[in-house]
């Protein structure tokens, strides 16, 4: 191919801390430049910016103006590394943090962009992990199942304090002025996607996984809406929108302004919003079913294309077309990965192991890695249940708490490191077990994220627990690629793109030669291990013995009045 | 009283790594001058001492001849340090470890003095935590439930591999020329006696919780040793003797050599040898029933008098007069405390908190005493069950492993560190409430050893857990005390001691004035918490869930064929 005739499409990737952009070529995807843009506010966890106001413990907000500096300073910077000329990208694309939403006047200004709201928290954008809408998670809950509406039974039964409507609600709840002034509640994806091309085109697959909404069903009904609260009766039609756009579509081109932002021409194709994890999916080769994509970070997500439309228990959500069109796209997760191992190295890592790890030039998580990997499975005598961060699938109960068993007085930290990593390949397996129960098969794994990358002890044990071969994309950077692919789909092929994902990601992906296979004995062992963990997991997890909710309600109220640490025996055993 | 009158005695506690002296006032109990001398030796588990001949992983062993140092040593230096005049010195106790157990000559010089014998292993004394002979325990215990004999009930069912025939029989099935050469198989602590007077007199509360003596039957019938392996036939004739002897009793008067050993006078009164866990109770001031004394160390060795004989399930065992004269001594124990808090230290303390305690100048120990100080019950989330090292008491199981549920990703170091402290209070509570449920009353608490004076938060979590007032003796080394007293009463009333151990107890033991008295509000708590851990004790202890089991029979094989590191599921998992 001629290089004059190289196009190249943008695809930026906004995460919990920064936006990440990269210049992809469209030709095959080969990664020309990348430019990361840290948000100057991060996650706003204590008090707002230049402001006494401080916040609740489990909230979590960000700044919308971060995001629009992500395309005034990463974006340009691509351009200027690489030195591609901007007529030669033909589309952008984006993904983000979901549920991440904020309110915004008519005209999508946010609300914390006005001084009359900017001291009031709930003006800003709510990050996916806010978690102070939990009573309003709970209420809608418990109305959805007293008023029989089975759209929970698409979310395994529950949904997230993390997820839209608890958000809204709190709004409402909390600061119902500032409800009333919000023309909009958007999520961030939509935003920045409305902010480049001056219209407001909503992602449906954010609606799907977000926002109850199903493409055969829409929205749930507004008198599920007034039943929670008569002022929400008609937020879908006041505060958002029943149109909805597909994956893929061009949402419009980029605006004078955002041209001006970006370096790039006016009029570039700008593609639909996306979420994060799923734009990974065909930026891991995954275009069918029968291969579970799974993002292996602070937490982890699965995900897999189903040709049928099945109740898969204890799943995130499911949504036609959510993931890529012509599917449903299923989704799981396990909230405590990469989380886990960080929690140990800060709490429970000893200062010889420190020394050692400074010694010898390494990382902390490498020497672990080092250290557990010289046991072979079993030796550690251990076994966990992965719930430090609740449970996400399949038991969808924020509530469960970790537990480990098997210590002895030889016990060693890489030992529980390792029983920390066997625990969420545990809990892998369990969910792929399920979806293969549930009329939804799971025969391979991708791997994406971070950690596949840097830990490879990891990825043979999820091998050796799964019985699955696992492979690894080439890129290391899955979402921001996805979402160029998607932006290249925006464009067309008429404008050197394609005309679907399918064609982007055939074209755009690889994997890497090697690839993670499991070992016979190993498998084994695991296989035995696996059958522990299920018995714990359902002894703990569904009821036989609920200690670990008695002892997190006993703490709750030892929080609560310290002074006295204390309640009647009757009141709390039950 | 006029100093020229004061009488003294001498009490040596032989302790695990040293043996400590302490020369006190028998008037009122004053100790005057205290000598510590560490065995050069210590506990020998790598390679015997001066040789190439490497120990298995589970053996400990000891050299006699570092015992007799201590009598060389710390005895001349208690007279030097106080001035006292060895005339005054009217008797000498000693406690020891049990069962720690050696061969030797008919005229007691251990095998490991011998040329011939030097080399074997088995010519050295076994230490109490030599668990080299489990299978020998194993294959005891299963003949003596086929052949019904009863004595296991004495010993909460089961016998351990720490106890004298194991131990015996080891050295029979691993070098029966050695133990054909061994004229004696003796305990360590009748031995020093018999250094020390030239007479073999052993103690029968020696052999009645260590060798299945009881006063009413006397040893196991020669049938039962036959069973076991013929050539033990005769054990107990031909290497032991019926001949036993009781607390208190002079066992005989310091030979001219013990006299220049020690630069005590010929003559002077020996007792019969003590336990040490057992010679604390006196020293404490315990003397009747109802009192329960702890030696909380290492392990926790908990001690009742009562005045009937009862089953109680699960404790270690019980003997007439076997603590002290008129009642059954009764004991139970939990094999991991202040082992539990040093396993913690060395593998789960961040550096962080290291760093802390360097830079405030506080031992870590204190440093998390402190910081778990700051949490009221129940705040931590957490319960443990505290099996690292197995169950002595009350399920008599050492294959049983640690468990800690509750963990969350906000799970700090202290709130572990008092989630252990917790659990051993809980399973203190369970051997509380199981006496008590069997006719063994028990209605406070006296703390011994070295972690009460150290550890105000266990005393106070220890309290309010068992629900019992605890006080603590004003002496900080009961065993070495409660040595001499039991001196005082070999010397008798007429030499200036006295006549028996109750009026010793009575003058010579003393409480502090502070104690822990419960407090309301966290009795309420743990008392619902401890309903929690009963629950899991019994899922987890009785069979429910015997995963704990199935993962060291996993471990066991994985470590044994580590290049294989597998086994058939089948095997395994049933």
């Amino acid at each position: 191919m001629n290089e004059n005739k190289r196009k190249y499409t943008v695809g930026v990737d906004f995460g919990t801390l920064s936006g990440r952009a990269v210049l992809v070529d469209v030709n095959d995807g080969r990664e020309v430049s990348t430019a990361v843009h840290p948000y100057r506010h991060g996650v706003i966890d204590r008090r707002l910016p230049d402001s006494d106001v401080e916040l609740e413990p489990d909230w979590a907000l960000q700044d919308p103006n971060d995001y629009l500096e992500v395309f005034k300073k990463a974006v340009p910077a691509l351009l200027a590394e690489s030195g591609v000329d901007p007529a030669d990208v033909i589309g952008i694309g984006i993904d983000f943090t979901a549920c991440t939403m904020l309110p915004t006047t008519v005209d999508g200004t946010p609300l914390c962009f006005l001084d009359r709201w900017r001291d009031n928290p709930h003006a800003w954008v709510k990050l996916w992990k806010h978690h102070a809408a939990q009573p309003e998670a709970n209420r809608l809950n418990e109305t959805a199942r007293a008023f029989g509406y089975d759209f929970l039974d698409r979310y395994g039964g529950k949904i997230s304090s993390e997820w839209f409507f608890p958000k809204a609600w709190q709004i409402l709840d909390e600061a119902p002025q500032l409800y009333e002034a919000a023309g909009r509640l958007i999520e961030a994806a939509d935003w920045v996607v409305w902010r480049l091309t001056g219209q407001e085109k909503r992602c449906a697959p954010l609606a799907g996984y977000k926002a109850i909404w199903s493409r055969e069903i829409g929205f749930p009904p507004n008198g599920f809406f007034r039943a929670l609260d008569p002022r929400l009766q008609n937020i879908v039609d006041e505060k958002m929108s029943r149109q909805l756009y597909d994956l893929g579509e061009k949402a419009g081109g980029l605006t004078e302004e955002a041209a001006a932002w970006t370096g790039l021409k006016a009029g570039t194709a700008v593609a639909v919003a996306n979420i994060d994890a799923h734009v990974s999916v065909p930026a891991a080769t995954v275009t069918e079913p029968g291969q579970m994509t799974i993002v292996l970070g602070t937490s982890n997500c699965h995900m897999v294309l189903g040709t049928e439309e099945q109740i898969v228990p204890g799943m995130c959500g499911y949504v036609a077309d959510g993931i890529l069109p012509g599917f449903y796209g299923y989704e799981a997760g396990q909230s405590c990965v990469g989380d886990h191992f960080a929690w140990f190295v800060e709490n429970c890592v000893p200062a010889a192991y420190q020394l050692e790890a400074a010694e010898r030039g390494m990382d902390i998580h490498e020497l672990l890695e080092e250290k557990a990997s010289r046991l072979v499975p079993g030796e550690n005598g251990l076994l966990a249940l992965d719930w430090w961060n609740g449970n996400r699938s399949i038991l969808v109960d924020v509530d469960l708490t970790g537990m480990m068993l098997g210590m002895t007085l030889a016990t060693r930290p890489e030992e529980i490191y390792r029983a920390l990593v066997e625990a969420t390949a545990y809990g892998t397996r369990l969910i792929i077990d399920t979806f293969n129960r549930h009329g939804v098969p799971v025969s391979e794994i991708v791997g994406t994220g971070g950690l596949p990358e840097r830990n490879q002890l990891l990825m043979q044990i999820y091998a050796d627990v799964t019985g699955l071969p696992i492979t690894i994309p080439v890129t290391s950077q899955t979402p921001a690629v996805g979402a160029a692919m998607h932006g290249a789909v925006a464009a067309g092929r008429r404008a050197g793109g394609y005309d679907t994902i399918f064609e982007a990601s055939r074209q755009m992906s690889h994997l890497r030669d090697d690839r993670y296979e499991p070992i016979v004995e190993n498998q084994a062992i695991y296989e035995v291990l696996y059958q522990e963990y299920v018995r714990l997991h359902d002894y703990f997890g569904r009821g036989a013995n609920d200690v670990m909710k008695r002892l997190k309600e006993i703490r709750y109220r030892a929080r609560r009045h310290p002074q006295a640490g204390v309640m009647p025996a009757a009141e709390v055993g039950a």
